[in-house]
């Protein structure tokens, strides 16, 4: 089979967004609008890739993956002349389909992409624009058709007639092209045009190739996506925030019809890599982005963050922030808790609030109940951890790693200066600073013996109570 | 007087919900569908309940308070058996009026049930159907009248012709029967229908009882209850999420009205059997469930999560937690604070950033600032709690309670090994672990002299500077 | 040039507000509406102010700051009653012109203010009326027109036929006069009208001073705002949540366009008071309120509460409570931070999960990475600060500071009792309560050696297993 290919437009500046940061890195859900168009592109079968840049170039190829060409567009002279960069990537892939994807309309789906490249086999046709009707097309390329429907060519806003104005469906930037119509329609490419804006070099327009190979008498066809997500941009961002709102909504309807209760929706944010269990309950506030897996039957939230990380069946996660770690099944966790990256939860385990866990494995069946740091920490099973208690594994030089084995019970307030080890059953007291191994079955006791001194307080007044 | 009595319908699988509960088990406002119909039976004067179930009849059965009857519909063969198996329920109110409602129709309101009983009365009726006009009446049963407006019968979707799926005004599923004309409409009911979904038993449609009744010459009524509320269901979690948001902004808009401010609605999910007095502000984020009642001139929230509790006057809950508990007037709590099950705080008590209070009475004019866990204690008043202290109420076997009595000063992480009491105007050195009791006036001391080795750090380099 | 004035009307009561507070003090953006209308005059270059109070006037007249006169009607017999208090205000500013404007109506903009006196100069009226075209003008007063589009005079909802009351152009309530031409229609006013309100006393309606100097042949016009904001009020807390949505979405939109990223705004509350830089992110459920600033490329929230402070460059705010402080470039704060007034946090400061910074100084490249409580404190800079430690501030009588010096490193669970000073690269032992100063260099120690006694849990058996 012909191997087809996409090239991504992500040259652009947007100095409307007023970002330090180039336009295409701009996030929809966390992700970059770049990565939704890499995906959406893979998704609908297409793996060789070229991405074409030009504002802030090295951000661009820095954050994208290795598998993915890139190639600089030094002038920035229009989408015509962004593709003539790729002209060697083109050539390469001469006797296949080229898909031209716009950097910066990240919610182009995968189906109507698919759905496009059919038509457009179907019909050997040299290009075939996907197109969408929207309800105000201010701003957008106008498609053009004969009477009977036949794509005649696209023209750019500032170009068209009044008449050409009131057209609705409108360009959404993709394509796809045979590679030799591209190449060809490319050589022909002129910049030409009734009105550049002044001030601006005139521009190469890649959607002049349309009128080119229809002159050619080559067939080109628009393929209506019937849905306007395909064309939608962003150029401020009050536009990336209602990118992000249809975006947001979109997911949030998918994981309600798969059975995920969302009562409210409101500060719920999930993104487009997020899986999530049937009968698991998402409360306001709660923001899963990156990879996130979480099973059947949990709460998440409210206000939970959860980043990168595998939650189980019937976990709870209130008012937890939970980063690059996984939760096995049954954990209870919350409210006010933070679990840090290499962090593993076990079952059933219970973590209380302003607990904080970092690179640690806890358990199945531990308690960690409340206002504890445990980092660097292997806690083994069935291990009780009271108040207030401080794997101490910072010696201001390095790091050390502390070991509490099955079925330990640590005391509220106890100080473990890593490295240790607590051993199986072991208990140590309350308030002790523990510097050395403690022995399965042994009690750590390191404090000082109380004593009271008698009416020092009416001596010494060393407070004055408030209401007396 | 006759005793009215009601069926409630609640044997549907709900299969598009995608769930392992009952699907009237489904919640709105963190209330069960169920609940909400059976709270509104009650409040529109009818407490004589039948409930019918069927798929998950045990979990329903157990959800149920004792007073509620319920009776098994085997087969699911229509709205229509499923009253049939009430027969014996309604042959007990056989003088009276039999009110039917749909489980899982939740928002159907007191007022319209009563009103249309009183129609229902005044008119001499055999059957009244509680409808409602909507805009889209796609899936519902259409209303049909004569050209005088008189009811002549219910056709369902799936067989009504196109003009009659013109027709808006749509049945709730709730009626009013005459208990002697139902038994009689149930057993002239018949399965007989055009089109029967193909795989599917056929059904006994309970809106047919009205064409019959209609025939015997019996009077039948559709009372317009002018709120499309009445007929809203749920069949997936999308429509799930609407009925919360319509009922949510109901919720929201009583309180407002009543004179509480809410700058900004978004994340506040306000239960139906919660009361706000006056002048109380509510923050984003914040969710108040079950039955809860918050004074006048509070500020509740961000982000405080309230289940179950009574909150007094002038009260600050700031990014706080609490369940099953008391807040008395004036208490300043929060912000990320925890108050568990069981507690009391009293008046003008404040009540600092992570704080846990589990189970513990904490008096008037109570000072507990910050990182502390109060447990299974008895704090009597005008007592101050030092940052990170302990109640150690757990010994790995039992629990058992601290008292502090009027005006201690418990210093700054002391741990307070329960059984324990510490005395009136008693006195605790920072850093004391205390395991014995502390009399009235005492210091009670427990702690390690300090000793300073000098030039200890530049002779072991314990640690390294990152500036230096 | 002349000394232009304005007269702000503050006497209602704002009945269905049901609040113990003037109605003029009830909050958008959480500034009272009386302030907005304050700083809108100011804003349109207007200095002298007085504002009318009457209901509850004593705590408006204590919350207005000093430079604004205030005058009580005692009487409420309408808003023509009310300007004509102030008779010796205007009196005083007789060559000028005077603005009038409801107290109650926040969203009059400085833009519409200055270009209505333009055109009320240049035209040489005797009044000009801000207007507005609304949806829909039910309770507002109509500005009736002739049919070259002269004003006419102004017609309340009660007085209007119905033809009128079709009207949409309606009255602000925001008026420019000449002083001259305003104190000769005061004095002209009657309360004659068709229908004053049964039980109410008959009023003077400002309104009537458009007809009353239209007839005396002096020019008046309406200035149509083209914005229906100017006209917004409220009469209660569902049209205060209107008003506040508005508002907040207008701040949003401010900053969005200058740069500021949000995508999602659910639960964001902005004051009109705050400025963001570009690139930075603004996470839901975060409320930024008073004077704020923030700078660029920052991440604030998701629920960040942000009071009256500073906050610098590429600085991070992770559910972080922050009032009356400044954040230094570069700090990294959160999730679960509270920074109370009085604080200032250095350059590239880490404070983690826990922490409570309370009016103390902080200085650059610090850690305080958990559960600890620094307050009434000076931490040189590039300290660490260990886990669970606490500033004993607070003997029950008095407060003391604490001097953490460059350098140091103070271990876990370290309480020191202050006053204390901590020396330069000095190092304390976990577990330690330091009471005394520790020298440069120096390593302070305070703490029990640690006993293993062997085999003590399986004699003493002090706790069971749950899972053995």
């Amino acid at each position: 089979m012909k191997n087809n290919c996409a090239i991504i437009l992500a040259a652009g500046e947007g100095t409307r967004m007023k970002t330090s940061k180039p336009k295409v890195l701009a996030e929809v859900l966390f992700k970059p609008m770049l990565d939704w168009v890499v995906d959406r592109t893979r998704q609908s079968g297409v793996e060789d890739i070229c991405v074409v840049t030009g504002h802030l170039s090295e951000s661009i190829v820095t954050h994208l993956d290795e598998g993915i060409e890139t190639i600089m567009q030094h002038e920035r002279l229009g989408t015509g002349h962004a593709v003539m960069q790729a002209k060697d990537f083109i050539a390469r892939h001469g006797d296949a389909n080229v898909l031209v994807l716009a950097g910066d309309a990240p919610l182009v789906d995968a189906a109507s992409i698919s759905s496009a490249l059919k038509l457009h086999k179907r019909a050997l046709n040299a290009a075939t624009v996907i197109s969408a009707k929207v309800e105000n097309p201010f701003g957008y390329g106008r498609i053009l058709r004969d009477r009977d429907g036949a794509l005649l060519r696209i023209v750019e806003e500032r170009d068209a007639t009044d008449a050409q104005k009131a057209i609705t469906e409108v360009n959404s930037g993709a394509y796809w092209f045979k590679a030799q119509a591209l190449l060809t329609a490319l050589e022909q490419l002129q910049t030409a045009h009734k009105m550049s804006p002044p001030g601006k070099s005139k521009e190469y327009y890649l959607t002049d190739t349309i009128a080119i190979l229809a002159k050619l008498n080559l067939d080109v066809t628009a393929f209506d996506a019937r849905t306007s997500h395909v064309v939608l941009g962003a150029n401020d961002r009050v536009q990336l925030a209602a990118l992000n709102e249809i975006a947001r909504r979109e997911e949030l309807n998918r994981h309600m019809l798969n059975g995920v209760s969302i009562p409210c929706a409101d500060g719920i944010i999930i993104g487009p890599d997020v899986e999530i269990g049937a009968d698991t309950l998402i409360l306001p506030g709660s923001i899963l982005r990156g990879k996130v897996t979480v099973g059947t039957g949990c709460t998440i939230g409210p206000n939970a963050l959860i980043e990168n990380s595998f939650v189980g069946n019937g976990v709870c996660l209130n008012a937890t922030q939970c980063a690059e770690s996984s939760v096995a099944d049954g954990a209870q966790i919350g409210p006010f808790v933070r679990i840090r990256p290499g962090s593993t939860i076990g079952a059933c385990t219970r973590i209380g609030n302003f607990v904080e866990i970092k690179n640690a494995n806890v358990g199945a069946e531990t308690k960690i109940a409340h206002l504890s740091y445990i980092g660097d920490a292997d806690v083994v099973q069935d291990v009780n951890i009271g108040c207030g208690c401080a794997t101490v594994n910072y010696t201001g030089k390095e790091k050390h790693r502390t070991v509490i084995k099955d079925g330990a019970f640590i005391g509220c307030n106890t100080n473990l200066i890593a490295p240790v080890t607590i051993g199986k059953d072991a208990y140590t007291a309350a308030g002790s600073t523990v510097t050395e191994d403690v022995p399965d079955n042994a009690l750590a006791i390191a404090r000082a013996r109380q004593v009271n001194k008698k009416d020092w307080v009416s001596t010494k007044k060393p407070y004055k109570r408030q209401n007396v």
